[in-house]
């Protein structure tokens, strides 16, 4: 378990600096890709691509478009498909994102308000079922029912994983595995789809469709991971997330559910259940959370355990033909874990 | 415009008449769509089929997947098909029902608590989500991607609808047109999908695939027509349906877009603009919009408007060859304006 110690490396490439080198690789591509997403933001009730240009414009990783790009050129795709698929990746994230702010009540998303707070939560859920069924009509371009298949299968999993997430709110006793549960659903389906659909739309034979299934689902699960991980590092308040989120929802993510493992005594026991488990917080509650989280050195175990992910999902390449592309994937897979943002 | 007298005859053959002996016709082919719906809702997550087994036992009166049935069998479409669809088309309404339900803050359906008072906003939000894709899920079992195609236009159709009738409510300046607009997208594209994917499924010439597209959009119309002038009809607090929830709400239907253009000096105008408008309502203010209506004989005419729309409906099968089952459509679509639920 050597990457959370590289995780704390200052002088490590990040995970931004390989995640650039893609974006700047493939920027022809995204470009294209960008250009079918606000061709199909179009619409004759105006609030539709206000909402929509909102939530994409104030950018994001583009990750999971990325990835789709990249998998549908490892695997020899004519250019067009991956850029349709890859659109409609990026507008079912978008769609997930605007109804997950309303669940969450969310006011800030990377520094900007969200779309509930600007234009309502009603708006929000009504463009986010707007953006899903665009994605639908995009991937039907494509011709593949298999593509139509994998991504209404994520689809599903993704709403599961969601409502799961809601189940556990301040359930204290959540386990680890509930947690890996949550995530593979939530986060992991949809990079595992946009991975496995750019393979689909090359005629990949299956283990190397299988792999790039593999490598998004794993690559997803350490994203998530990474990112539940920053939730309680006060660095990241300085970059526009807003630290202590998941803490004041009540969310039972892997460094609470390790911080509970290793509470000492009655008192350590009440702390967690009076702040998570029935929602009351006070002043310094966040703090004192994270303090014993620094105490029992949870923040680096749980990215010990994001690592393990990472490298899963590299190694799960093995068995796509070496290629620099196919390097820059497994490579931003083993630097997921050197994040600050 | 004879229709609106046969609405107002208590010994004309009812919508719910004949909407039952198409039932009873049918009550094999619905049976065997309830078990694909139900096979549907499984989910390791068991406040899913919870929700969606409440909403969907709740009953309603199954229109949708009758309709796909039934254009399904005039066409000669194998018997799987249209039970697919029929499902599928179910569950993109029940999805809409859910967060149709939350965006207006409703609590009552068919005289039942919705889904949001029991379950909670947010789960109603995501296991709609969840519904959504399971529906495209069971489109791709048909093999058909234009099936996707329409479906997933119409469906983009539908939150366009929604939006825009969230942007008309409480602007007492919304014309007849527009209107016109929303209840089309809202309510009839999904109709108009519903029995053109039925067509497709048993590969209809262009012309009859057609006919049933104009049948389920002005069918569609017209059955939103006549439940917006109920919701001004204290007849219908009897059967479960609140009249008055529509003026409660500000929204801009028929009724009193009519009541509005009829209204005789400055008083009048200026009750709408409090009631609807600015949403200020006291006690007697339904009963005097009630009065109004009646004085300028509102009512009769907007269900005027729907008679047209039902009978262009029912006139679009003339180009279907003969069949019971196609007398029966064009019987559901006249008899649609005479209505009590």
């Amino acid at each position: 378990m050597h990457m959370a110690l590289v995780a704390e490396s200052p002088t490590a490439t990040s995970f931004a600096e390989v995640a650039a080198d893609l974006k700047a690789s493939q920027a022809h591509e995204l470009e294209a890709v960008n250009e079918v997403i606000l061709d199909h933001l179009s619409s004759s009730v105006p609030l539709i691509p206000e909402v929509a240009s909102y939530l994409i414009k104030a950018g994001g990783k583009r990750l999971r478009p990325l990835m789709t790009l990249a998998s549908g050129q490892l695997c020899g795709a004519p250019a067009e498909k991956p850029r349709l698929l890859a659109a409609a990746v990026e507008l079912i994230h978008a769609a997930t994102l605007l109804h997950d702010d309303v669940v969450d009540d969310s006011a800030l998303r990377r520094g900007l308000k969200t779309a509930n707070i600007i234009f309502g939560n009603k708006e929000s859920v009504l463009v986010g079922d707007f953006l899903f069924a665009r994605a639908f009509q995009l991937m039907v371009k494509t011709g593949s029912l298999r593509v139509l298949d994998v991504l209404s299968a994520a689809s599903c999993t993704i709403s599961e994983g969601e409502v799961l997430q809601l189940e556990t709110q301040a359930k204290t006793a959540t386990t680890k595995d509930q947690y890996i549960q949550v995530v593979s659903a939530k986060t992991a389906a949809l990079f595992a789809a946009a991975t496995q659909s750019g393979a689909i739309v090359g005629d990949a034979p299956e283990p190397v469709e299988d792999a790039f299934y593999q490598y998004g689902l794993n690559f997803g699960i350490a994203y998530q991971l990474v990112d539940d991980a920053l939730d309680y590092d006060s660095a990241t308040v300085a970059i526009g997330k807003t630290a202590g989120d998941d803490f004041r929802e009540g969310k039972m993510t892997l460094p609470v559910i390790l911080a509970i493992a290793d509470a000492r005594g009655t008192e350590e026991r009440a702390f967690w259940e009076r702040t998570l488990g029935e929602g009351v917080q006070a002043e310094g509650d966040f703090e004192r959370a994270c303090d014993l989280m620094a105490r029992d050195r949870v923040i680096p175990r749980a990215l010990d355990a994001a690592a393990a992910y990472a490298e899963d999902a590299a190694s799960a390449l093995s068995v796509v033909s070496p290629a620099p592309l196919r390097s820059q994937l497994e490579d931003l897979a083993r630097r997921s874990v050197v994040r600050r943002s």
